[in-house]
């Protein structure tokens, strides 16, 4: 099991300009509840399973493990809840740091987020120039809430 | 991914006798929706993540993945939904195939069934003596609905 502590932010879209072309993600959910939620995704050409439980603050649980990438596409179309999260992840280091950058299609079309793991909650990291707002604990932004509520459907202030 | 194509029996308690000490199985699930179950299991030294579509006649799909025995711990114990299954399996062969018979124990004591799988939806088995009623399409008896709705809970007519 590993501890995840991540930082989520909003892309500035005016300031940010793509380093390369991306991989490709295809992602579903066998479960979607906070408590243990159990992610497929297609990632290139690799596919893997992931559980997560409840986050607190910003660190969650999280268990990965790789499987076939026949038996993700048959779980994604057949078994996953509908529909599926389509996305391009970006990434960039700055500041001795990964970030993977997420453009997102379908219903959540104009959604860019940044995310950068750390070693601790209290790490203190250098933000790149692209970074708006943060939205680590602004659970709309959750993939597996993304699909229920997609960010086409928010209202816009 | 595999067809799991099973059918599944009562066992006659007066007529049954154990052939072996049997293997301890631990098991919960992340998603117990009969479109998606997701099931881990600890069973005996061993711990896998089972994934299982929609039943369709007694045939279902099914994906299966070892994961690390000390993983499947902490997902039983802290990301499963509560309570879990608890029982020992006792495998026996009787006419060719291989017969898994669950004693349940906690809230489904007193339940005792036989599995047998096999090779198409219409092959003829021969049914042991201790056999009793068929229960292959009764949803009652779904692992995934003993938690929620345990053996001890029916009422007896």
């Amino acid at each position: 099991m590993a501890k995840e502590i991540e930082r989520k932010y909003l892309v500035k879209l005016d300031t940010w300009v793509p380093q390369d072309g991306g991989v490709h993600f295809k992602q579903g959910y066998l479960n979607s509840q906070k408590e243990r939620v159990v992610r497929v995704r297609i990632e290139g050409t690799k596919a893997k399973l992931t559980i997560k439980g409840v986050t607190t603050g910003v660190t969650r649980s999280e268990f990965e493990y790789a499987v076939p990438v026949e038996d993700a596409a048959i779980l994604l179309d057949n078994l996953c809840e509908q529909p599926l999260i389509d996305k391009h992840r970006h990434k960039e280091v700055h500041g001795g740091k990964t970030w993977e950058i997420d453009v997102f299609h379908g219903d959540n079309e104009g959604l860019v987020v940044a995310e950068v793991e750390l070693a601790s909650e209290d790490e203190k990291i250098e933000l790149p120039a692209f970074i708006g707002a943060e939205v680590s604990s602004d659970p709309r932004y959750f993939n597996s809430n993304l699909l229920k509520n997609p960010f086409k459907s928010w209202g816009k202030a």
